[in-house]
């Protein structure tokens, strides 16, 4: 079979080549600790699981909506309503498998062939590969000398007459930085000035750490009519397997979405709507747990890493990566760091390559208290031992 | 905001304007009954509920592969070997949320913009949109002088140098038509004279009634390797809302796949993959039987169409559909009848331009006996009205 160019443009995930060996010497019966997975460790929130559960047997099993169970949908307009103060309307809103099919979605309706889009680098891969899948450029705003806080002016001069748009995400996946509300503003201002649209990403806006998660339609209302907001129930929730996201924006793109939606997946397992729904619903306090405890990891795993040799960091304010400069190693290749570290100390990292930002690791604390400790320890002595 | 030229081209769906009208006046309160719907009106078997909540019980909430859990592929491949002799292994299997987002991958991995792809008409509609969706072009080989049954000659005629596939599905949705031994092995043989990759959708394969059903690598085993074949959980297990579909191909093009699923949607919801190999282990008999019932329901519709005025009909062999031709009806237009057979006597059917084949309606007996009584006779009076 011959196989199309967009396909074969797809590079091979820096992370699988770790990832996938991890898993093999797990298997090998090695004793692996992964830090490598974008996921709580937790379990579903019983709201969440008595919902899905109910639905089940009341036989929700047959397709619902395309965008989503309208009470889901009303649900979610409360919530943001409620916590950001936004005014939505459940046409306003769609629901899909995941906040990933979600922002592949919008690329596909907004963008052409030779459009430019503006990531803030270090950044998570999906968002280069669907870009590339839309025939889209990325253009990358280095923030790695700014403290992963973007530069206005470094945003303003890699603006062209090309670029259509700016995909972030706050609190971001690798660094866990969070953009307060003077730089979102900045953000918008460009956007308005150049007729950008903005994706703002807050998949990870419930996981952070002493300040406060900005919606950026707080900061710059006025820009709610070229804004698509993301977010789902995987991470708040724990919730990644069960596939369920949701994205806010103007009737317009999110009726777009909506028939492409109809042609590329229809709509979420209808179950696991029902769950969202129930987390949304009864689960505040599960969340605020879950939250209480990455803080608690969090500060563990910072203060070990603060008292490691050769290591920079930048403290996180979300989500739960701690994303590590290495580049004063003796082993500063972020790859190399890596293989290394699994072959000799059994421990998983991703590369910060991964994230266009080589010299950095990214370690994820969504692991339990007794793995981190034992993890950085191996750490340490990998470090000592260079 | 600007939207995307493959957005601005997906056209508007022709069964919309009739399904959103009947939904509608049936919220107005006027005793719509509906044959529009491509799903079973069966709740999902006892085996696919009870592994479906036992899944989520036991804590299946996280990320499974990208392709899905093992333990389903390994099932899937024992199905094939079982039903079609077929000799598969888990890596050439995968999963993702439903038969159609993999039929969206297929396409994204196979076509480039300009490709021409083969279909037969009456065809599903979101054949056409997707393949749009990857630049690609349809050649659609007229099937309604035939019986709905290609005629190879049109096919040999039909692919030019620019043509890379086929795709066909069988039993048929609109038409229930099936395609036998004979004529799958005359498009397996155009497919390896000409170097093109077939899709064979088999979504419909357990729901046949007389004939049996032939899978094309049982016709003809040496064209495997350009071979993708698609099927799930929605039709036979009555698990439409679950979202569960799975593609069987050589690695190559499963591997290809799931690099694409792992950027666009990540896995099929965790449960709902449990549900579907609880569905397959033991819901055969709840498969026969709902096979049986929507026998007996076929034979009574095609009973009470055969009593009408001016419908011909084609008898179908499977899935849970009659396509009927209205063009020797005072009102030959199908959208005009339908629009009317709702209004005047509240029935909704399906105008068959929106599989590409003006003139015919498709009506779904996935209804209760009653409402097929009651929603004939409707028809009849609104055809004696005419």
């Amino acid at each position: 079979m011959k196989f199309s160019d967009r396909i074969l443009q797809i590079k091979p995930s820096a992370t699988l080549s770790i990832s996938g060996k991890a898993k093999q010497m797990k298997a090998e019966g090695r004793p692996v600790i992964s830090f490598s997975v974008g996921e709580p460790d937790f379990a579903t929130p019983q709201a969440g699981v008595l919902a899905g559960i109910e639905a089940i047997k009341r036989g929700e099993s047959h397709y619902t909506l395309t965008s989503g169970i309208v009470e889901l949908r009303k649900e979610i307009c409360n919530y943001y309503k409620n916590r950001f103060g936004l005014d939505y309307v459940p046409e306003e809103v769609t629901v899909c498998t995941g906040a990933k099919p979600l922002l592949y979605e919008a690329m596909q309706v907004l963008v052409n062939p030779g459009d430019e889009v503006i990531l803030f680098v270090p950044a998570w891969v999906s968002y280069v590969e669907q870009l590339h899948l839309a025939g889209g450029k990325e253009i990358l705003v280095d923030t790695m000398k700014t403290d992963f806080v973007p530069d206005i002016d470094a945003l303003e001069a890699a603006i062209t007459d090309k670029t259509v748009g700016i995909i972030f995400n706050s609190p971001n996946n690798p660094t866990g930085a969070m953009l307060d509300e003077k730089t979102q503003r900045q953000i918008a201002e460009a956007a308005k000035k150049h007729d950008l649209w903005i994706i703002a990403d807050e998949i990870y806006e419930r996981l952070s750490y002493g300040k406060n998660h900005v919606n950026i339609l707080q900061a710059a209302p006025d820009i709610k009519d070229r804004t698509l907001i993301i977010n789902g129930a995987s991470k708040a929730y724990a919730m990644t397997g069960w596939r369920v996201g949701w994205a806010l924006g103007p009737k317009e793109i999110v009726s777009k979405i909506n028939s492409l939606q109809g042609h590329l997946t229809s709509n979420a397992c209808s179950a696991a709507q029902w769950a969202a729904l129930g987390a949304l619903q009864g689960a505040e306090e599960d969340v605020e747990k879950m939250r209480l405890a990455f803080a608690e990891r969090r500060e563990t795993i910072l203060k070990l890493i603060r008292d490691m040799p050769y290591l920079k960091i930048t403290e996180p304010d979300g989500a739960f990566y701690a994303f590590v400069d290495i580049k004063d190693c003796p082993v500063p290749d972020d790859m190399e760091f890596c293989a290394r570290l699994l072959e000799e100390k059994y421990v998983a990292a991703v590369p910060g390559t991964a994230f266009f930002a080589p010299g950095y690791i990214r370690i994820s604390y969504a692991s339990s208290m007794e793995n981190i400790v034992e993890g950085m320890k191996r750490l340490k002595d990998f470090l000592e031992s260079l």
